[in-house]
């Protein structure tokens, strides 16, 4: 069988399983997922033996550290994916719910009712557990999912996928409402991306290589982030004590998230007293600064940056460091070189902090805290499928709504047009 | 000046605009909205002349009566213009409004801010009045607009256009808020709907034409619906009376709007007692009917309709009707031969009335009420830009919320991530 017929076989079945999966209730909604949990427990030595199989494989062809450690399934990841699951089948269901509904003046009662998207193809690179992630947030929201993960992860995702399936017919739900694909040929992506007639939604989790070429091939719509170039600004009227910890955290305690501040503003008149103290820490923590002119007048062992390097997300021990004049010019230097992910002030002042917030145009935009608070965990959505930094359907971590539409529903008593 | 720059031109300060105007505050949006409605009201003489310019150049060139008629601007259309646009000012500013601010375990606020999308493209047919709607719903949302009307409604455009900068002009505003394109080239559609850095979505109006050749062409997402094919499906737990008085009103109030039902769906059990008496009904209004078997054999005068007809949208004096077994086969009709736009249930029973909200998947869906209350202004949203079948993020009638999307906001007191 040829792929396009495959994936069209995928697709087809995939359309069919939505249908039933955005009636199915909650109960058994749950179920599945909780046995699915007990599947991955149960079986965890079969899974870990799988992945040695890829992990392995991977040795040989000389994957990089980073790449491997990524692919590796630990004890702690699997006890993750298992608390995972637990955690989405404990979420309120999002399906069905109905907001705002109100009496018109003619006499219908109109509101909005959450329902699924339909179909979801998810294509991700090297950690499996995205997998398990995955297919229960599509589930949890009623719709059927596509899933098409790296080639280097084969026999760990047909691993967890089996769980999966496993949860599925044990509660009398069709398998098809999760397929994994199962050829690694790159021309799989191609055809998922393309068959709008079978897939709602794309999104794609991986380096900014496979966003790249999805944004060229894909003609279904993505939930999708290119880039987190993130900023932290110390305006003047910071307090010293939350500007050195914010910008430390925001850099230092993780360094490859999309996240992670990528270009450090400072205003110009607390620079002085910043900016020594602040690369006192990164140095210690092994950080490399490049910063403009008047930073690198302030601390002359600092790296000159580039115009690149304003653009760039290092994700790694490297920070660009700009003194700007203002708030204003602040602003307009994230519009210019940000990539709208996530940007945050430290200020004391309530109207400095009232303009950032309304002026910085990001998917997340933070007052006072690190921006490492970008997160779907961390702003109570349970868990996240990605995030977007567009500005169409789901902007930011996007959870279980973002898998969600919202029809309208209108209920009369035989009302009709005036 | 080749078409290829001057969108370019028009693109890129289209972009600049939306800045400004994302961050103007509500009472310089509404005077700016309360002076082009005084402009409309002054200068309506002017507009009319405008108006008339377009209207002989059509009847020169044949166009028919229904496209003229589209065109025309009288004294009613004027006035609604003018009504339009202080109606728009009357709406609450959707833009910063803050939703779900909650303070969460680790001690930040998490919350979504409202926020204008950017720059909207707006692509329309003859209807002049569409040039003063769509330009006041995109400035109220925080929006700069790019405005592309028929070819054949230059002038009357143009006139509008003039009223509409005024206002912007006298509260200071920049006038490229809110562009006309003033040439006719077709070329200029190929760019507006292909510009990614510069427009953030695209609104289509007009016939299936037009929104099937962007579909093709665009490469920016788009608002838009296709086609209206809309259902109402008479349950045999139905009231008679409402039936009737629904299944009338749904195909006879207006003939050509979107969400004119074109499809009848009967329960069988109840056919024979409903379809007579409605059949009356319609022929005295002059409807022709299309049947299938079952519908025929209880009224022979019915022509035979065709598997063609199921799928179509008649926007004319025709109904197809057809006999169904009950509501699962009401709701696969539906989902099989139907456009997502607006589908009704007649029935007094609720479990029927509940499994028809859940399982009709369509942007509007109604119990006992006429499919012709699916418009923004009966929805209460005050005016609509328009109806959305896509799933991702509007369905249905589409106002200010549509023209809108949700970053987060997070405040804390110098949080950082443990």
């Amino acid at each position: 069988m040829d792929v396009q017929t495959y994936m069209h076989g995928v697709g087809r079945a995939a359309r069919a399983a939505s249908r039933l999966i955005a009636k199915a209730d909650t109960a058994t909604k749950n179920k599945a997922l909780l046995l699915m949990a007990q599947a991955v427990e149960r079986t965890s030595k079969q899974l870990m033996a799988a992945n040695a199989v890829d992990v392995d494989a991977a040795r040989e062809q000389k994957l990089d550290a980073a790449a491997i450690d990524r692919l590796t399934l630990t004890r702690t990841n699997i006890a993750a994916m298992v608390d995972g699951l637990l955690q989405i089948a404990k979420l309120p269901d999002p399906v069905g719910e109905i907001l705002n509904m109100r009496y018109r003046p003619s006499g219908i009662q109109v509101g909005q009712m959450r329902v699924p998207l339909g179909v979801v193809g998810i294509i991700y690179e090297s950690r499996p557990n995205v997998t398990a992630d995955a297919a229960s947030l599509c589930l949890k929201s009623g719709n059927a999912a596509i899933l098409r993960g790296g080639s280097e992860a084969l026999h760990s995702n047909q691993a967890i996928a089996a769980c999966v399936h496993e949860g599925l017919k044990a509660t009398g739900l069709p398998e098809t409402v999760v397929q994994v694909i199962d050829t690694i040929d790159r021309a799989a992506v191609g055809e998922l991306v393309t068959m709008q007639e079978y897939v709602d939604v794309i999104v794609p989790r991986g380096g900014k290589g496979l966003i790249e070429r999805l944004m060229r091939e894909s003609r279904i719509p993505m939930i999708k982030h290119l880039h987190g170039v993130c900023h932290v600004y110390i305006d003047d009227k910071a307090d010293f004590d939350k500007a050195l910890r914010i910008a430390d955290n925001a850099k230092t305690q993780r360094l490859g998230t999309c996240n992670t501040m990528e270009t450090l503003l400072i205003a110009r008149s607390i620079a002085e007293r910043v900016l020594p103290p602040l690369c006192r820490i990164y140095v210690n923590k092994g950080i490399e600064l490049r910063g403009d002119e008047a930073a690198r007048a302030i601390v002359p062992e600092m790296k000159a940056a580039t115009d690149e390097d304003w653009y760039t997300e290092y994700l790694d021990a490297i920070l660009s460091v700009r003194i700007v004049d203002n708030i204003d010019q602040a602003i307009e230097h994230i519009a210019a070189y940000g990539s709208q992910h996530t940007d945050a002030i430290v200020t004391e002042d309530i109207t400095r902090a009232r303009q950032f917030m309304r002026e910085v145009d990001s998917s997340s935009v933070m007052v006072n805290a690190s921006t490492r608070f970008a997160d779907g965990y961390e702003y109570g959505l349970g868990a996240e499928i990605g995030i977007s930094t567009d500005k169409l359907h789901a902007r930011g971590p996007v959870g279980l709504e973002g898998l969600t539409s919202l029809k309208w529903v209108v209920i009369g008593d035989g009302h009709v047009r005036q």
